[in-house]
């Protein structure tokens, strides 16, 4: 069963509202095993409205419709439907002595306005409405069935888990047809582009494929996800738990965590379970990398604290770097990350510690550094003894990405060294 | 001029991902007087794709498309566009050279995948992109003109603003139409809810009026928004700046900037103008206010550094709290942030220093100290002396939540002070 959502409203269309009840609804239908293939949003134009209502309907089963259903002139949601299934609109008389009694209650007369809440296309039915005074509707046009409830969000989700759900899972029962399941699920990847990812996985991203597997990247982040669509629950979580391990054989340590979960997320569980514990030294990060960490919950467990060693002065008084070697090699260098990184666990008395230094812009760079170019420091305790090792990564993209990037690679690149995994696959990072 | 969005993509449809792009875009075009009438969303299906362009161009003048044209299987907004076009793909030599340039500066040999991203359809142009591999597109379709941009937020917002935009207002000059002139703004306020603001803006805020004020929240800041429409840009700019003068003065130094001005941009502009220096000690908030500072560009000029003191043994050992006034007040009073500021400002040499501890939650809450609760400490120089203050925050939300806005108090409480305005504006702190 394929379903189009389709949200009426000026709001929207301009901008001034962020549309979240398709992505709620398309959850819901994923849920009931009823995918999603289009989204649309038109403003309110009857004509433009009943237009989406025709096309939309030819090319799906399920026509959900949000909006235009209050009581003013810019509502225009039920007209357009009575025009595309080319019907009169009728006043239906439960659904007037219903919007009377609301307004009873509220000591009120219903406004003559409001008695356009209960036309309807002939030979559509009404919705009751247990939150508002705007009751829904349902109607067949061709193969589609179509459901229309109000925008407002508290009302929507009220009126399809009382009423469009039951009746959707009612239909598919009668038809003897037992609504297909999707399951999704996704795996987390940071250190290597789209296109490297999409080259590891090879023939598992064939788009003939079921479980389906395609990536996206958000915030440098390349998420692998996989859908899979079958009769029964139990074999799409067998197909999606056999497809996971697939992708996750193909990608090894550079997947990090699968559906919500974050880098950080993935090196505090590996720090508690290791029973060890991290300080942080920044200065192009500035906190950045402190805040991170310390979003996880629990992350006291692991996070002793760290040091924003912004001014050189910070770094030399507060984690001991050396000032002829901020002299000698510049702050932004491998020398000093180091020299942070073991100031940082000297002091803290942590296990671990990371440190940064670079060029996060857009001022700053020079022929030499430019703009992107962070050092990024590692220290640990190997006997009695501290030991130390930089990377330095060439980053792109504005001061926040920069940032955003480097505090990143240094948590993959702990949680490699954690894992004794090759730091190498981390590809945005070089010996220098 | 109507123009329609098109985003294309499996995880938008499907609900994963909520598509941000659309209302980043309906705004950019109102500020040109170009009305969006229609958003659509489509699967990753190179048919439906197709179907989407072909009825989408016929009803506006301006098609928008994002999404899909990264390198690997599933991205086929090119081969879509082909189709609707009826054409046949080419491969564009000059941005075959771009994107092997990317890669060499990565130092890397492209993959062959990436070879996709430089087809398009014969008679479409290519559109340059600054912050990653795959170039946009420009094509006709019947009085359509069709831009394609990545679907990177990021990627899509730096090919709008240099390209799309100066290409369409390019066009409207040439055309010597000239469109009502829709303006907007925006003043950003913290440290009262939104009812308050509305209450303060009074009949400012009435729906007949032009500009037409409004309030929205976000993150704990509420915005107020003013849209002038008018003939003429010199009225509708005249309009704006006496609407804003306004509102500014009806909510004093609440208001902290305009636009897309965060607090830290505030706070570390009156530091840069006044020459002062700010240094910072984080419990709770981990490490994220410094990060805030720091995310500003040019903040080093006023940003010395901090201290994350996640651990007990970091506030006394990094910060010099004494050990004693943890036993006695517990690490999440008045009398340790106090302690933490001043071991900041003494030890790093700054002007200023602000404090945190608090239990951000989930867990840590006591009947006395409950999740949410956040003392805020500052500290600052008056004569030869450090001079130190607390307050109390009482916040809601979950762990990001609480950092975030414990954050945005402690900035608040500074600008405040920075301006000798009472710092009883921000409403969600007190003396304890």
């Amino acid at each position: 069963m394929q379903a189009i959502l389709l949200s009426i409203g000026d709001e929207l269309v301009l901008g001034q509202t962020v549309d979240t009840n398709t992505a709620w609804l398309a959850q819901r239908l994923i849920a009931m095993g009823i995918h999603c293939i289009e989204h649309r949003t038109v403003h309110d134009d009857q004509d433009a409205v009943a237009r989406a209502i025709t096309q939309t309907a030819k090319h799906c089963d399920l026509l959900i419709i949000t909006g235009g259903l209050g009581p003013t002139d810019d509502d225009l949601t039920r007209q357009a439907l009575a025009q595309a299934m080319d019907v009169e609109l009728v006043e239906d008389p439960k659904s007037i002595a219903a919007i009377e009694a609301i307004f009873k209650k509220l000591g009120r007369a219903m406004p003559e306005q409001n008695r356009s809440q209960a036309m309807h296309p002939a030979g559509s039915a009404m919705i009751p409405n247990s939150c508002g005074t705007a009751p829904g509707l349902r109607a067949q046009l061709g193969q589609a069935t179509i459901y229309v409830t109000p925008g407002v969000p508290r009302e929507m989700e009220a009126m399809v888990k009382a009423s469009v759900e039951p009746e959707l899972r009612q239909c598919a029962c009668e038809s003897g047809h037992t609504a297909r399941t999707i399951l999704t699920a996704k795996l987390n990847t940071f250190g290597s582009g789209e296109s490297d990812i999409a080259q590891r996985l090879g023939d598992l991203m064939s788009r003939e494929r079921n479980p389906l597997v395609g990536t996206t990247v958000s915030a440098g982040q390349v998420s692998v996800r996989v859908r899979a669509e079958y009769e029964s629950a139990s074999e799409a979580a067998d197909a999606i738990a056999q497809t996971i391990a697939e992708v996750e054989s193909k990608l090894g340590a550079l997947a990090f965590g699968r559906d919500e979960t974050a880098i950080q997320d993935a090196v505090i569980a590996l720090l508690v379970k290791e029973k060890k514990t991290i300080a942080t030294a920044e200065s192009c990060t500035g906190g950045l990398i402190a805040s991170m960490l310390t979003d996880v919950p629990g992350s006291s467990a692991a996070v002793v604290g760290g040091w924003v060693t912004y001014a050189n002065a910070m770094k030399t008084d507060q984690v001991d770097v050396p000032p002829q070697l901020i002299q000698q090699h510049g702050a932004v260098s491998g020398q000093v990350v180091q020299a942070m990184a073991a100031g940082a666990i000297e002091r803290s008395g942590a296990d671990f510690a990371i440190s940064t230094s670079g060029v996060a812009g857009p001022g700053g760079g020079t022929p030499d550094k430019p703009v992107g170019t962070v050092w990024l420091g590692l220290a640990w305790r190997q006997g009695g003894a501290i030991v130390t090792d930089a990377w330095l990564a060439r980053l792109t993209g504005n001061r926040a990405a920069i940032r955003d990037r480097a505090g990143k690679c240094a948590l993959q690149l702990l949680r490699l060294h954690l894992m004794g995994q090759p730091l190498d696959l981390v590809r945005w990072v070089s010996r220098g």
